[in-house]
């Protein structure tokens, strides 16, 4: 079981994302090159960040990604979601009904056991990935840090940050 | 992010061999066939449950597998870390250290803070499985049951289940 590795550039782009002024946008490019990572493969997840609604969108070649919602209402929960989809990770093929003697069907009327109880877990998983919102763990990053990060932040975003009083694109849901 | 097949097929197969009496094997063909399952498949998921050492084997062409632990010993958790291996489902790239400006090595003592909240998520979906043991989920369906689902698992195992009196093997851990 894995998660994509697009959680990971997801949630620190986002975090990059929630340092922008109004009106400002980060394009792809400067978030992979930034982070070090495949444009074509960031693009990807930002565009699903976008239709899952985390993420605006300002189209055209000097546009680029604001954050759609505050830091403290995206969870880690959102981006996994987003990443992701909605599909759990147990995911039943309902092999009780196979062989050469299943069962009669009055017994598939309720959910296999095991099914239920791999996914009670599950959700006690999002749960806790729902309790972390970005504004949290940028706190925790700001407390650590003695300005460095901060400073090399603000020179990626002072290079990087567009301005654009274009219309923002929200992208359907 | 999704967990194998194998995963649902060893809950299963390790369902049916808790209903084994002493010195009783199943083989691999049997359970796939009660499973409707590829035996080919199976057979490398009861290999990792028998390194893992909550099942035992018995070789030969009259071999098959038993249950190594008691069913109230064997988690779910037990039965996912056999079959998807130790490594968790968020596997930090460490990003933060990439691209043209990276902070200096002193920040990257700690673990990156997304790192550390993914997964002590995850740890609360690992203690989640942890608590469901196979005989919980034995005793719910039994609770359930008419008796149909018995007489099932019975006739299946009147049919296959092989006496050894050969000694047992446990796979080394």
């Amino acid at each position: 079981m894995k998660l994509s590795d697009g959680v990971e550039q997801s949630i620190h782009s986002i975090a990059m994302l929630a340092s922008l002024e109004e009106h400002q946008v980060l394009s792809a490019a400067a978030l992979a090159e930034f982070h070090g990572v495949s444009q074509s493969y960031l693009l990807k997840h930002l565009q699903a960040l976008s239709r899952s609604g985390i993420l605006g969108t300002v189209p055209g070649p000097k546009g680029g990604y604001h954050l759609e919602q505050s830091p403290d209402e995206i969870s880690l929960f959102d981006v996994v979601l987003a990443v992701e989809g909605p599909e759990p990770a147990f995911r039943c093929k309902e092999i009780r009904r196979n062989g050469p003697n299943p069962a009669s069907e009055s017994y598939f009327i309720a959910p296999c056991q095991i099914s239920a109880d791999m996914l009670r877990a599950e959700r006690s998983y999002h749960d806790e990935l729902r309790k972390v919102k970005i504004a949290h763990l940028l706190a925790k990053v700001q407390r650590d840090d003695d300005g460095t990060l901060a400073a090399r932040s603000c020179a990626f975003l002072d290079a990087n940050a567009r301005t654009s009083r274009q219309t923002r694109i929200q992208q359907p849901r």
